[in-house]
């Protein structure tokens, strides 16, 4: 399918306006990068001139295509289009205002500021990991609603630092693996750096290196419109995914200064501004465009509407309208409480004694029952972490309707492609590694939180308690170190029970990512007496009471079970110990004054988690105890390293017992 | 060079030794993988006994070969070979007592626990990117002092879980385009993953993987001793680093497990290791090695012990010993220290306001002049970090004898070349990126701090203060999430003066790594009394006291500055404010008690950071103040974004009269 317009403006002119665009407002903001948007214009103006289908009058159409720009520096390149296109966030005043306070069009394209950016960008190498994700629910989707309702191409723009980063091996590999042919990547390749030319750090042929994982491979002068077009049109037909190199010269059109890392990160100056309008003969002052030139533009938004109308044909006759257009919003939140409800009076009941990523899996059978969109997945732990309940089946390269992933020994381009799924929609996804390996997927992390994506990252084996595995594997700081992270919800389950409603949280989290912290040994259950309010959604409760506290002690995890212990034997001396139980510090931090205070208590207080001090600063005061780890652990079972470490129900009450 | 003993033993029996003792540790352990040191025994039985250089009674010989077990679950090949070859600290007992508390042999290889461990591997892929800087600076060491002195291989164990993390392509790409031709990479090509066959998860072509990143590739059966031997001797003589593809039989021996993923990571249970005693014809009881099988292994630490003195012969007549010497030593304090002190009293006369990233070059200058073996890079942000200096000329695969190496746009290949360049010694790595993007390289600074290398990590762009580039880019929990990993200080210098104490402290910090948190904007020099003390080495010092205090603001970094202004705000309205500076506060927990308390004094305190305020609990009580970040950043001109997010001085005056 060739979309191309019947304009009487050419191709040409319609990439020199993103060129002029993105020169005009670096220039104007002081900052920022001209060199990768007039590179690339011409290979965006064909892609979206004769390809791209989207609608800018309803951004969010699920058969909509894809675009990310990977390289999210070149973020001018998405203003100038988006613009072009005749988005309504998107008037000639946020480009005038490109990276100043309170404009959409920050310094890299943010997930959420403005319409038809479809992730967050900037972090080198993210952008292919996560449209790898995005391609990969396409195919989902499609296995499940038919190319009537599902058919659509994700589209990245990456440049030689994405290619770089490590991230961008685990996502090619996989993308190949999976055989996304609907996902189609531009190289930049423009053979410059930030600190000069790509031969002072690589030497690497991209282009066998593609072919190794599986890919389609081809590449073209990335000025040379007919000749993308034609690649274009052999990648969509081609069933591996592609990857297109584009010969380019960074900052085109810039005569001084193009093809040479000057114009990668600082604007062109005045003069050279001058010039390049000279050269592209564009004598149009800057932030004004041409009508003929915006109309040729609108017109790639009218088709899209049009194409996106018989779309919406087509699902108002489609017997799975109903279906898809469930599959498509928030999780039923109510399904979920109903169901988990049942399950935990069950388990109060029952009292399994189960380590919590076994409860974890225990309660993923109910969600999973209860939500037909749940895709699970693991790093290659799948027994470890009990990602995979009972009836989940693989997904694969030649069954894309299955709801479980084998992400491979990849916990970065896992964490990234659940983004990309998430934000594909139609799926709740959530994938498995050790505690301590959130380390390898931090930067997509962190983008879930930044973006507001719902994913939920199930981290097992979450303290000294893995044992024998050692110091490289037991994650001290881990812990703490999402908690640092802004919008992350960090929960840390000391049962059953607990697990059951850590999930019941997850699930239904909205603009929030999750990190569940799971023991890799058995706990007893504590929450021994049912009750359908979801106390680990108060963050922290009083587990056990005392008339009169003498000590409160505070523990997560693992670690409540043995507050419990140390409150027995505090209670031998006579002294009273309150317990409370804390299993996620973001949700308390949102409780009222009233009720943290009432949990907290005004007695003494004890920390008690195998993990360092740190993010517990809201909870404890300098003077208070804490039972927990000062350094790495070691290797050895873990009841050795639990005496070892002196994280015990004794410690814990000799703490308390030096506070009062 | 083909080093092959004269030995009545078989090779195929002293593979089988490491088999036997490898089932027997993990069964004694209940815990541990007895799959890959089968699978890889005759690979390495082959390796050391035809090859290798080492020498177990000097083991840390300059000029050994390097081993280091990538596949770090396989350490019970490391301990095996290493109780064999005869090193002193691994007899039978260690091998008896495996994952056991106390014992050498750690669940996975731990740099420093025992001899022979050239680095700590377990997170997979961290092996071969650490290999990729012991191999470069190898090459660079020879290049100063020539083949007589530096003229030694690094071998490295790879598994499947390595190849596909994304480290791996850092490390390839790095090494490919450094031509590192002593770098000689074994990959346990064994189809198995935890999961199950790797074809559940990649379809890669490995071998055309590493053609299209320059190396040399070869496939064996690794099983097949003399063809292993061919291949090896093949790699070394090839000037490109080299791929070894082993096809190998994961638990190789097990008659029934063996080839399955059941052998990956669980005992093989005492049957199926009475079956394999009798597949490999091994009569002996557990921890028994008949002596012939001993002497044909420590025959290979003779060789050495020859190689070794011939060696020491060739040093002792060198005319570079006494460089050699002193490049392998530990860095001359004396000097820095003196030179230091001299700049330190220029700065407090010069005063010169300077983004504290500059100030760390101009820093480094004085250092790079002072030690004659540091080595700088970045990961392509030099410009940026203003991590090269003046006289830094760049390593190249022409041209070894540089001193800064341009990383690419690899964070994570940096940080663990940084980490292989300081454990093979002779030099001084330090390297730079954003502070944003030590989420990149975490899993590396992580073993940094595990092992205690003294590695310096110049993190620029530290906060909001960067601006336009926005959210992505701007660190607000990072600082936090540096802190708490254990054995790792992070310095935040306010200015110039604490800028050059910084580097002080971190090129002599023996056993600590450094992580430097660096503006990006300018700030102006507040030490401007000089004092050969070096004040940021206390971790916090009074910058400003005052008679009588009412509040003490603490801050660090640009927001030093800040507190000074706010003090001055508060003495217009009579409240006299004390000024802590705070650039490290690992360092200040290192102070006595009396020394803290005297900094921190009893009045209320407001902390200020551009960040979150996790980790100030220990200096901040939760009635104090914080003027910072709640949580991510925006996109803006860095002063728009300080009065924006309300960190400014007439807010942190605000929040202390607040608390009075």
């Amino acid at each position: 399918m060739n979309l191309q317009s019947d304009v009487s403006v050419s191709e040409q002119v319609m990439a020199n306006a993103i060129r002029v665009l993105a020169m005009d407002a670096v220039q104007a903001a002081n900052s920022g990068h001209p060199g990768a948007p007039m590179g690339l214009a011409d290979v965006a103006t064909v892609l979206f001139n004769r390809f791209m289908r989207v609608d800018p009058a309803k951004d969010k159409w699920p058969d909509r295509d894809r675009f990310v720009m990977s390289a999210g520096h070149g973020s001018m390149l998405v203003y100038a289009i988006n613009h072009l296109l005749g988005y309504d966030d998107m008037d000639m005043d946020q480009l005038r205002n490109f990276r100043q306070m309170g404009y959409r069009t920050a310094g890299h394209p943010e997930y959420g500021h403005a319409k038809g950016i479809e992730t967050t960008t900037g972090p080198l190498g993210q952008g292919i990991a996560t449209a790898v994700g995005m391609a990969l629910a396409e195919r989902m989707q499609n296995a499940r609603f038919g190319d009537d309702l599902v058919d659509h191409y994700t589209y990245v723009i990456a440049g030689d630092g994405c290619l770089m980063e490590g991230i961008s091996h685990e996502a090619i590999d996989f993308a190949g693996h999976m055989n996304l042919g609907r996902l189609i990547l531009f190289w930049d390749d423009n053979k410059i750096t930030i600190d000069g030319s790509t031969e002072l750090s690589t030497s690497m042929d991209q282009q066998a290196r593609f072919k190794a994982a599986g890919w389609h491979v081809q590449s073209v002068d990335g000025h040379h419109h007919d000749a993308i077009a034609t690649a274009i049109e052999a990648a969509r037909t081609n069933d591996k995914p592609s990857l297109i190199a584009c010969r380019t010269v960074i900052g085109k059109g810039a005569p001084n200064k193009g093809g040479s890392h000057k114009v990668h990160g600082a604007p062109l100056g005045e003069e050279e501004i001058k010039a390049t309008r000279e050269v592209l003969n564009w004598p149009h002052p800057a932030f004004e465009i041409p009508a003929e030139v915006k109309s040729a533009w609108e017109a790639i938004a009218e088709k899209g509407a049009r194409l996106r109308k018989s779309w919406e044909d087509r699902l108002e006759a489609s017997p799975a309208r109903d279906d898809f257009a469930k599959s498509n919003a928030a999780p039923d939140s109510a399904a979920v409480d109903s169901a988990m409800n049942a399950y935990k009076a069950r388990l109060s009941a029952d009292r399994p004694k189960v380590a919590t990523r076994k409860a974890s899996e225990m309660a993923l059978e109910v969600v999973n029952a209860t939500l037909p969109n749940m895709i699970g997945g693991s790093a290659d732990l799948t027994g470890s972490n009990n990602t995979r309940t009972s009836a989940m089946r693989p997904v694969s390269r030649d069954d894309y309707s299955g709801d479980y992933i084998h992400y491979g020994i990849r916990e970065h381009g896992m964490a990234a492609a659940m983004n990309g799924i998430a934000l594909h929609g139609g799926f709740v996804p959530y994938g498995g590694t050790f505690l301590v390996f959130a380390d390898y997927c931090r930067p997509a992390i962190r983008l879930s939180a930044l973006m507001g994506v719902p994913v939920t990252y199930v981290m097992t084996h979450d303290s000294i308690g893995l044992g024998e595995d050692g110091p490289t594997h037991q994650p001290v700081e881990t812990i703490a170190s999402l908690r640092a992270i802004p919008n992350l919800c960090v929960i840390r389950p000391a049962d059953a029970v607990e697990a059951a409603e850590a999930w019941q949280i997850a699930v239904v989290s909205g603009r929030t990512p999750t990190v569940l912290c799971l023991s890799r040994q058995g706990l007893p259950t504590l929450r021994t007496a049912h009750t359908d309010a979801n106390m680990t959604a108060r963050g922290a409760y009083v587990l056990r009471e005392m008339p009169q506290r003498d000590v409160t002690l505070i523990a997560t995890g693992s670690e409540v079970e043995l507050a419990l212990s140390a409150a027995d034997i505090l209670a031998q001396k006579g002294v009273q110990a309150a317990v409370v139980s804390a299993p996620s510090f973001e949700l308390f931090n949102q409780q009222d004054a009233a009720y943290r205070a009432q949990v907290l208590g005004d007695a003494p207080r004890v920390g008690i988690e195998a993990a360092v001090r740190q993010s517990w600063g809201q909870i404890l005061r300098p003077e208070d105890g804490f039972v927990g780890m000062v350094g790495f652990g070691a290797s050895a079972p873990a009841p050795t390293l639990f005496e070892h470490f002196g994280i015990t129900p004794q410690a814990a009450a000799d703490t308390a017992l030096a506070l009062l």
